[in-house]
């Protein structure tokens, strides 16, 4: 009997090869005669894991500024994908909301410049395609940190959100070797730069922005957006995806680049369908499962391609809401793997997490491998 | 297929027959068309009903004294079983802990007094066997106030807890009547009355006793028991069970009875063994599941008469620590209810454990149903 484990991470927590391999541990060696682990993400945090458990490759250290302007040293992942060199770089680790305290006082501060180094940097590598991650960042700047660092020139703002002060973007100095290769940004909403569903009403609240920042950054976005139609012809205010990751998504697109979801290219990537094929049973999680869990998350993609190839799916999570959508349809059942009331900070300690999710593995591993009559 | 449920309540949250209903309303009708709901208890809370869903019988009111002298009114059952008159008497009706506030100055006050009018009642229906469940008392009277209830003379003690001043017992003028009658107390600790792991020492603190109160105690049950041997022959020390319910149990051997363990006495009642035959899956639990579960509560009880007649087991709990003792061994697996992080309060809302317990059993059926190749 084959078994395979794709657990997304549960954030603040564990990784998805720890998870994976905690549910592995508790399954009986005698029954489960091959065990698979797949570190897998939703085109978030541990994408580059997961891409580098499949294609390998080397870990690239930048030191760029964080979204405060301080400087930080962190990761990237150089590798080779379809003959093509490539670069997965997650936005979060540099600009990512983990770095800051999130306040209204910094929200009006944080700039998405830092990743513009990291971009040149793996441009110096010669890669020939960029994934580039959008998920947990800091910034609700419209993505102009990110073009201002790669040659756009921001008027009217010196330091800072440089969207607070904008009066002009000049995008001319925009640098060229950015035109010879494929920028491909993850994300899994479709909000676009503007509006009612735009980057500063749906995303900047949660990043610490007061009321009047929202409506001030809504109408500077209005102001960029504007620009930015003149000298490219592209609106904004349509494209899905623009909105993501504070307008960060936006920034992508005036630099050629397109918006893909997350679980699916990452999917195609890691060659997962293929790696489920002959599983007699898949487990697969997230931290919180939820009514959002069918919207592109990792165990709704997972189950999907399991459903598919008509292998059952079990969900294992920290805590799940009792309606979990679509989700019901395509796994046997979820469980959370809280053994009793627990306050959320020691639910989150990584050993319990690992020796819970052990051992309800391996106690659903029994109920799902009884032989009825 | 046949489903047995067969769960004890989830003391101050839900019971047994409320949870089993909840778990067979989960699982779907066209797998599982026989579903059988067996109201189960340990011995205490919930043995009189667990009685009368097999028995049948009336529900009898009476009128005492709750631990603390004030009026309580509660109910008692009488029955019918094997061609015997029986009453089946839950002493934390009348003198339960749920009734007092524990502290020392309490535990000073409390006797188990009202328990006699109560037996007096059902030997006034010409009973010829009393089951009295001995768990869940407040007192630590050394059974003092149901003896004095029913004839015997307590000297030096006038009111609150007789244990405290008396410095002699006069059993002489113990009623007759229950001569004739066979008095069985349903107790699940060995517990003699004296000693270290006599009633003061053990079950005192729980109830309140400071240190000092307990020696105190400690020191009045020596007495008690001298007395007692001196006009009984009777050696309290050396009885198992007498030190249960604050000596409770001591009073119910002074007056001819016996202490027997709740779950197996009662499932002989209920004839479970018999019931649970064919069934194709069982469902049992209990509130909180750790190391002492399989000392003589029902999930144990359970899976060990589920095993013997060769049927799969799935425990369902409020909550469970890793280690449940020989629990892992009669049963596929022991599952918690709760769905994340939570408060012990909130955990405790009937509505929700009952909607939790039911979406639990329906996906673990789920699981459990799955054809494998």
């Amino acid at each position: 009997m084959k078994v395979v484990a794709m657990i997304d991470s549960f954030k603040g927590c564990a990784t998805s090869e720890e998870l994976n391999q905690a549910v592995l541990a508790g399954l009986p060696d005698e029954i489960w005669t091959e065990k698979c682990t797949i570190p897998i993400a939703d085109g978030g945090e541990g994408t580059m894991a997961a891409i580098y458990a499949e294609l390998g490759g080397t870990w690239q250290s930048v030191t760029t500024q964080d979204p405060l302007g301080k400087p930080i040293t962190g990761q990237y992942l150089l590798s080779r994908f379809e003959g093509q060199e490539i670069a997965v770089i997650e936005s979060a680790v540099f600009i990512g909301i983990h770095l800051v305290e999130v306040s209204d006082t910094v929200i009006r501060q944080t700039s998405s410049y830092g990743l513009g180094k990291v971009i040149q940097d793996a441009l110096a590598h010669r890669v020939t395609q960029i994934y580039l991650t959008l998920g947990g960042s800091a910034t609700s700047d419209g993505g102009l940190g990110l073009l201002q660092s790669l040659g756009a020139i921001i008027e009217g703002s010196e330091e800072g959100n440089p969207l607070i002060n904008i009066n002009n973007v000049d995008l001319k100095g925009l640098q060229g070797e950015l035109n010879n290769v494929e920028l491909v940004a993850l994300a899994d909403v479709t909000n676009p730069y503007l509006g009612k569903k735009g980057f500063a009403e749906i995303f900047a609240p949660q990043k610490g922005a007061s009321k009047n920042t929202v409506s001030e950054m809504e109408q500077q976005a209005q102001l960029v957006a504007k620009k930015i139609k003149q000298q490219t012809n592209l609106d904004l205010a349509t494209i899905s995806g623009s909105g993501a990751a504070g307008g960060l998504g936006g920034a992508v697109i005036v630099l050629g680049g397109k918006i893909a979801p997350g679980f699916v290219t990452l999917q195609k990537i890691i060659r997962l369908e293929e790696k489920l094929q002959k599983a007699d049973l898949i487990f697969t999680g997230e931290g919180k499962m939820d009514g959002q869990t069918d919207q592109g998350k990792v165990p709704f993609g997972v189950a999907q391609l399991a459903k598919k190839a008509g292998i059952p799916v079990i969900g294992l999570c920290g805590s799940r809401t009792r309606d979990i959508g679509k989700m019901t349809e395509v796994t046997l059942g979820v469980f959370s793997i809280q053994q009793g009331p627990i306050s959320l900070k020691e639910a989150m300690e990584k050993e319990r997490t690992l020796t819970n999710i052990q051992q309800l593995a391996s106690e659903l591993s029994h109920v799902f491998m009884y032989k009825k009559k």
